[in-house]
């Protein structure tokens, strides 16, 4: 099917492989879009053309090699079947659940995640979340910054973390760095994973109850899936118990969060920092008034540090693809 | 001089040396007094005796053989030429500013310190307070709690921890506490102290103004002293520059809090995490409508995990001095 929009034409003519970017990646608002370009391939915009998306996509069907993913821009079976020619999907976002991966193997389409160029950064939130709610930062910042301090005396003591039984749950890249931290404070790390992994030694358990009943605060780093969707539910949450805190910066889904929310407004558990929600960037209002509860709107994976490195990640995939090179961080499904 | 008081009486009487207790310690008041007691010595409380202090002192003026001394009950060469029995000042507070260690030494009073019983605690709070002011956390959480995100869209990103050139200001036990923890978030550590240290390899800097000069941030780990008072003053907050972050667990009067303030809200640096300030416990109000600044109410040292661990230096030393054998944490001026 020919353009009808000059501008799409000038982009069908040029030599160079496409790219479909369905929806702005965050990290373009970010550091810019320059860092993430070539001189090997051109990305179509989707969401700069006045066509709808599906006579957007139409125009260029046969064109379009790749796919630059991001978080809110799903790859489905539906995409994928009116994109014939794509060999390669390069997502912007730490999870992968938004592709739909069985369809991808299925055709043959290649998967470049974002490795561990977040991984970092998220650690270092989770570290973050987990002292603030133990040693109540946020909450004395705010005793202290609406002047209390001279008026009502010293705020209630926070909790030491040298010690603390931190049950790890997803030991993957991101879980892996979170340890790592935690066992400079002292903490005493276990896990949890789809599978005990050989190259570490903390204790493994099989089961996330029995993990939450032999931990002090449950880090929630796996990634979401069917089998993790509610993995943190009434039962982990009553294994944790009413001195336990919860630190999530996997995905929202993955705990209960109306069962959460009771457990803290009933002091059944101790605290939590929470990166990320079930329905964002609508937050359960519970949360609100509680002292112990630190919330982070779903920041965790960004800092314009890791943007660069992931640009330079997007562009060394894409031209590896373009230059028939392996790719430099190709998913594999274990 | 006889005692007036029937209860003074029987202090007195008691045959148990007598360790004199001027202010209640704070550490009374989170875990009980019970783990600060032994069979071995006796307190003798000046804050529960209806005399006034000079009395009281004047009383038991011959039996008080040691003093419990906390930050806020300075151990003066007035108070010990009244107590010419006293040979052992044991304290509960990190710093030792409060303590005329130069008339100790002349009256041969040994000083038993709190050793190593709060830097975990003093320097997972620094590091919570770094990455709080990095990250951002206490300002989005306010953020999010204030039901900003949906309406008002992502909180500016903050700024990663790691390849972050982080200057320790005083590398003693706290200092090193930190900078341990910091290097497994890949920070790049170097110091100041009152000498190199021989045993670290991170560089060294002689002047604090140039390690400032080649810093990301400032964390102070400094005890307060005649050199360190204004230690960080306009020069070095000039040297640490705009995109710098400042963190202070040390004392308050280690920096120059007024020019601290002005260069806050100038924007000539970047951020900071106080948890001590000059004028405890009035905070300077122009700290508190600054999102980049939090604050805490001078509580780094305090867990109630960690004044357990005190009780127990507190007891043994004492213990150790009356039996005559080594203290189990006696400072030595370097």
């Amino acid at each position: 099917m020919a353009s009808t929009d000059p501008q799409e034409s000038v982009q069908e003519l040029s030599p160079l492989p496409k790219v479909l970017v369905p929806k702005i990646p965050p990290s373009f608002c970010i550091i810019g879009e320059e860092p993430f370009t070539s001189t090997k391939f051109q990305y179509l915009k989707a969401y700069e053309s006045p066509l709808p998306l599906d006579q957007f996509l139409a125009t260029h069907a046969h064109s379009v090699k790749a796919i630059l993913s991001t978080a809110s821009a799903p790859v489905t079976a539906d995409l994928l079947q009116l994109l014939p020619a794509v060999r390669l999907v390069v997502t912007t976002s730490a999870g992968l659940n938004q592709i739909d991966l069985p369809e991808c193997r299925r055709r043959g389409i290649a998967v470049a995640n974002v490795a561990t160029v977040y991984s970092a950064d998220v650690a270092d939130l989770a570290v973050g979340l987990l002292i603030d709610v133990l040693r109540k930062i946020s909450a004395s910042n705010r005793y202290v910054k609406q002047g209390n301090w001279p008026t009502r005396g010293d705020y209630p003591l926070g909790s030491k973390l040298g010690g603390k039984r931190v049950g790890i749950v997803g030991l993957g890249n991101i879980g892996y760095e979170v340890a790592k931290r935690l066992e400079a404070f002292g903490c005493c790390i276990s896990y949890n994973s789809r599978k005990k992994k050989p190259y570490v030694s903390y204790p493994f358990y099989e089961n996330v109850c029995e993990l939450a009943a032999n931990c002090d605060a449950l880090i929630i780093c796996c990634g979401l899936t069917d089998q993790t969707r509610h993995l943190i539910n009434k039962e982990v949450l009553s294994a944790l118990g009413k001195k336990g805190v919860i630190v999530n910066i996997g995905r929202g889904p993955i705990i209960d969060e109306k069962e959460m929310v009771r457990f803290l407004m009933e002091g059944k558990i101790a605290g939590a920092g929470l990166d990320v929600f079930e329905n964002e960037p609508d937050v359960a209002k519970e949360f609100f008034a509680l002292d112990n509860v630190v919330l982070s709107p779903h920041c965790a994976v960004f800092t314009p540090e890791s943007v660069k490195d992931l640009s330079e990640l997007v562009v060394g995939n894409l031209e590896a693809f373009f230059s028939n090179k392996p790719l430099l961080s190709e998913y594999v499904d274990e």
